[in-house]
């Protein structure tokens, strides 16, 4: 049944609907690399059980998991979440997974992004990422979804938008030369318009600080409806974060979207900065070939990677004293829904958090 | 969503349909073993392909595929076919896959029997077998389909029901020691009405000659609907196969069906005895834990391991002076069906036919 399309979304009608719009399900993988997952991923995977089993009471989940990991997988997930084969090289659903589109009838398609892992042979987050790149090829025949394959890299948490025509990014990850260097910052705001069916974009400079996918911007900013926007920050002038937000901050204050309204701008106040602990660096395998996660290297924790589900929000909390603040305001922004508090350590260990490691799949018509 | 159950299908009003009533689809596995399948697999998957594709002209077909392969077959199979990853030791879904069962408001369920490649450690046909263990698990979670898990060893091409409360089986396969030796022929036989909700079983004596499965029954012969089956016979008296022909014939001739009926028995002559030339046989690789595919070996070539599909029947040929009349007899047992005939000796030289890699998923209420 699944086609590949030669045509794009946009020349089709389709679009990328936003996230709080109605969900048919969300798509996971499984954690178990043991040089980004401390302990053998024994910690991670029960955060990202807890996570599966919190979106589970508001949308159908299906986590993917190689091979060696599916009894595991199976006997750790609460029945109710799906548990299917999708080998992949880790666990960032967000970025490996199909965008799925949408047109005005409520068909979807999904759309296939290359994949370098986050930098390409130079600067890679692992070796090799061949299995990551069949994600989204993968989820979409098993749904028996039609794919347009997107000529160039991009990861899904590279980009937010609001389902009315506008895209948010950052100029740090999306005109980064790890990615596209080929093309244009004009040929890859097409490539966005083409794929996403989005008319108009808003760059940000910068994503949060050590933030090791390049600045991806689900983490330093999203919409939580159209015409309004939250973003992390902090008080403190001499945090590296300050003059990231500040200049995020002042892009939106300036920015107009796709249909000429000023933005709402939110802001959640940054945790207080973590590093990773002797004890927590030493439960990774050190593997030349990946990414190295020193002790004492910062955090990017933010409250902004957070996932919204049919009536909830799942966002990270980090045992902050900011948490209650960062709650309380997701609650006056999403006054419809539930908002679900998760202790996400494990996973921002890992270098994302609640939003890196879904993909919602909108529901059809 | 999908759970495993602990009481039994019987018990909670579920049988398992005939064949011949309505699917939803059909489930296949990709040929891949070096040792089962001569020149690497190439010659097999295109058979494969042939089967797959003509099926789909009637009905949904996924083929489940190890990673290493899953860009291979998605590349040789026409996008109307389904590709998913479904790792597995061999590609015999008949054997490994779910046996789904139905109530009367069409809900259905699987069984995931046990597998131990046909005889366990002693006589199996390769180690290890852990991988096919879970096929029938994974194609119920993609679906989100519950699963009874049957506490006993059986393959699905060692049984033919015809949803009216008949099982058709052989003595040789069913009681074999290298089965369920613990169970006596009564526990096998209670074992059979509570997973598959049948009442009465037809024992035949033998499958065919040189049956590498133990004579599973799909081989030599099935019910083409309730009260007439059809059976692999030849009129050479000095062929092995005669007697085993003939003794199921007269278990045929003297059995009722579940209703009480005598049975019309339909016959259809055996293909001329062929064998693993040295070419073929060269073709394969030795492997110590495998069972041996020497040249010279008599192969179990029979017309009867069809598959019945929506609107069709897929039946084996082999380039046979007497392919023309099975198609005939089939044609005349299927009047309101199209006979595909498929050039099947590819998969027969791998130890089964068109029966054994395909296996139906009835459609739902």
């Amino acid at each position: 049944m699944p086609r590949r399309l030669e045509s794009t979304p946009r020349s089709d009608g389709y679009h990328m609907p936003a996230e709080w719009e109605r969900h048919d399900g969300c798509w996971m993988l499984w954690p178990q690399r043991r040089d980004t997952w401390r302990d053998g991923g024994k910690p991670a995977q029960r955060a990202f059980v807890e996570v599966a089993s919190q979106i589970a009471r508001f949308e159908r989940v299906t986590m993917g998991v190689n091979r060696d990991q599916y009894e595991n997988a199976r006997a750790m997930l609460p029945p109710q979440v799906r548990v299917v084969e999708l080998s992949n090289n880790d666990a960032w659903m967000r970025d490996m997974g199909a965008t799925f589109v949408i047109n005005e009838q409520g068909d979807l398609r999904g759309v296939d992004w290359r994949f370098n892992a986050w930098g390409g042979l130079d600067k890679r987050m692992y070796f090799p990422w061949d299995q990551d790149q069949l994600v989204a090829t993968k989820m979409l025949e098993i749904e028996g979804i039609d794919r347009y394959a997107a000529p160039f890299i991009l990861e899904g948490g590279s980009i937010h938008v609001d389902g009315e025509g506008t895209l948010l990014t950052t100029e740090q990850c999306l005109l980064h030369p790890n990615r596209n260097p080929q093309l244009s910052r004009a040929q890859i705001e097409q490539g966005l318009a083409d794929y996403l069916g989005i008319r108009h974009i808003i760059w940000l400079p910068l994503g949060v600080y050590e933030d090791e996918t390049d600045g991806h911007v689900d983490n330093i900013c999203c919409f939580t409806r159209a015409g309004v926007v939250v973003m992390t920050w902090t008080d403190d002038r001499s945090d590296p974060q300050y003059a990231r937000s500040a200049a995020a901050y002042e892009a939106l204050m300036t920015a107009r979207d796709a249909k000429g309204r000023r933005l709402e701008v939110q802001k959640i106040h940054q945790p207080a900065p973590m590093t990773m602990t002797p004890e927590e660096a030493s439960g990774l395998d050190v593997v030349d070939s990946a990414f190295l996660r020193p002790e004492g290297e910062r955090l990017a924790g933010s409250y902004i990677n957070f996932y919204i589900a049919n009536d909830a929000i799942l966002m990270p909390i980090f045992g902050d004293r900011q948490d209650a603040a960062a709650a309380q305001t997701l609650a006056e922004l999403f006054p419809q829904r539930e908002i679900v508090q998760i202790q996400a350590r494990e996973i921002l260990l890992g270098g994302g958090n609640i939003h890196c490691i879904t993909q919602q799949q909108p529901a059809g018509g």
